[in-house]
């Protein structure tokens, strides 16, 4: 008699962004003529740039042809694609990665999602909070953990390295040993970026402890201040301790287009075991490959016009993160990120609760952002809000905030 | 310290096909000017059709303008594509699937290999001999089977189902008590298919038993004789106890693009735990769902001209198909499959093993094919020719079948 994976019952409710989206919807039907303002799920909403549609319609050409037609993709990812990657996101800023290095996919959600199969049951997984509820699910998932407790909102058997305003939303090394420690920076969701020397201490710790760092980039392409790292490659001896997550979602505006990858070095062995043979058996076993024309899509954002595009583009959107965060602090509220990110961590007003504040924003200024608390305990009286909305809701949210701290 | 997933090392060197990829390419570098034909992996060599092409193109406009842009996709799929396959592959052949039992993603290759991840470690999976690698490797990797046995050639702790000349490749029941049932019909190597009285059996028996079948699909589209069923749920009862893979690589030549979708009915309960809510939460937490412009591709299959064009591309593989089974019986050799699938599997003479006569073609006539070792100790002697090859190399390979028939 089959049995389920009891793991997945540890798992409190849904995936946080669809739970929202849920209660939005509800909502909007029962508010059908509601102007509702989304900024809440890290979507982008401006159109693909010229450069990508032209690959795009070019290979999907290619693709009715057949002469020119593809089928199944190299495991790794197509070599066009993985050697600009190397070159222009590393050799370019002195690391060593190489186009082998480099696992083309479908984003940098399944594989940070997926890359824990590769480790043992018994290694202890650190974590930041609040944290993108990914990294955990999927070790809840895959029973690396123990249950929920609900009093702490915390599962058990899981390491919580606390980001507070009083550190700078940057965690100290992990309180107790851990084998696998998950960081992202610039930060989802406090914005939050980390120097090149605090990524260095974690480096060191990791080398020291025989800890894999896996480490989320994903928005790496919306650093604006010198020295701060694109890459973990940046730090010494990262290739021998740290797997690297990169995403073309925020980078290109791909969120519906689907392409990122990941890096891990050859140089990084475990147990004896070079992880990227490991890597390589499970994407050769349980992937196809991201679709050539999305591939050859990822190929132009690396072009020279691609890559002006894109970089207006991004330039766009921290803009509105610039005007989302004045006009929070305008209007009385404190407000974090937003400068090497395209997320606002802004404190709740009196510490309301996260979720009391999603639904009080809902419902007087029809504005939807992201509990903190999704995120994690220290998420708590916290709300993440996101730049990626149309310059004219971005103003028009803030607008809206401004009326709500006079009424509210 | 981190530790490995020690499964992955009781994996047998690398999956079957990228082994057999890298033989070709050594090959092909030590004698370059060869003129090999491909007739090994599984993949595709005719264009989209023209449906699907002006789908695509018409897509990727819509993703270049911000009135028409899309982001991240619905958890399921987009509601357009999920109703049209609800409607045509499953209410017209008389199966109540509902579009909310569809979950869109990008391949039968990757749903079948993470679907065991809501089952609980200790279930027991039943396979057929010869076997499509992906359901055994991505249980071993989670840890649901024991050691690889040389000397038999299988994984302890697994069921095996031979299919046999005897039985006409269509297993027994399971021989010992089996919670996780995978079949694969049309199936992927033999090319047999099933009868609705031979998978109602399958089904009783799951239902008997408490056991989950895990139905693949994704050759349904190649069925040429009446009376075979495309779906399992045409079984009475299916809905209770199988999740079905489908795959738009083989039907409408994605191999390239990308797209596939699982039926996990509503109705399907294990330990009080509808599996549709596992899935979803998988879905959700793990998978950012397929490329929007891909998934109208998908919707253009099913139009009056893209059904049109894709039964035309199918009769040409089948075409091919007949041609290498006529092909290789008058060449002397004793072949099956081809009707009702892409896939014909056929003896190596003599009692040669699969691998020697994979060398001996490669050397003598340059034509790859699939040892039929590769998919399991009763798929030794035989050898798997696909019908995915342009005519002209397939015309040609059996017209080199047959010089080495009188060579050899």
């Amino acid at each position: 008699m089959a049995s389920v994976n009891s793991n997945y019952l540890k798992l409190p409710g849904s995936y946080l962004f669809s739970t929202i989206g849920k209660r939005v919807r509800e909502y909007g039907d029962a508010h059908p003529d509601a102007d509702i303002i989304r900024l809440g799920i890290g979507d982008v909403t401006r159109p693909l740039v010229p450069s990508v549609i032209r690959a795009l319609h070019d290979a999907v050409e290619e693709m009715g042809d057949a002469a020119s037609f593809k089928g199944y993709a190299p495991d790794l990812g197509y070599p066009f694609l993985r050697e600009v990657i190397a070159e222009r996101d590393y050799r370019k800023r002195g690391c060593a990665v190489s186009p082998d290095e480099i696992f083309v996919s479908d984003g940098a959600k399944s594989d940070c999602a997926n890359i824990q199969e590769i480790f043992g049951p018994d290694n202890v997984i650190a974590v930041c909070d609040p944290v993108y509820p990914v990294y955990t699910d999927s070790n809840v998932m895959a029973g690396r953990t123990g249950d929920y407790d609900p009093a702490s909102q915390r599962f058990c058997g899981v390491i919580y390295m606390p980001c507070t305003e009083e550190n700078g939303f940057v965690p100290d090394l992990p309180s107790e040993p851990a084998d696998l420690i998950y960081l992202c920076f610039p930060n989802n969701p406090t914005g939050a970026v980390i120097t090149k020397e605090q990524l260095q201490r974690f480096v060191d710790h990791a080398r020291r402890t025989g800890a894999v760092i896996l480490y989320d980039a994903a928005y790496e392409a919306y650093i604006s201040e010198p020295d701060i790292p694109h890459s973990i490659y940046e730090c010494e001896g990262a290739d021998t301790c740290a797997i690297e997550f990169r995403s073309f979602s925020k980078t290109a505006g791909f969120t519906g287009l689907r392409l990122g990858f990941t890096v891990v070095p050859k140089a990084l062995v475990v147990d004896g075991v070079a992880l990227h043979d490991l890597w390589a058996r499970r994407h050769g076993t349980k992937y196809n490959g991201a679709p050539y024309i999305v591939q050859r899509a990822g190929e132009a954002v690396y072009s020279d016009t691609g890559r002006k595009e894109i970089r207006e583009q991004i330039a766009g959107y921290m803009e509105n993160a610039r005007i989302i965060r004045e006009g929070l602090e305008k209007a009385g509220y404190t407000a974090y990120g937003g400068v090497n990110a395209p997320y606002i961590w802004m404190k709740t007003p009196d510490g309301m609760s996260s979720w009391d504040f999603f639904d009080l924003l809902l419902d007087k200024i029809r504005v939807v952002g992201t509990p903190g608390s999704g995120f994690g305990p220290h998420g708590e009286h916290f709300f993440r809000l996101t730049a990626f909305g149309s310059r004219e809701n971005t103003v028009r949210a803030v607008e809206r905030f401004g009326s709500l701290a006079y009424n509210g």
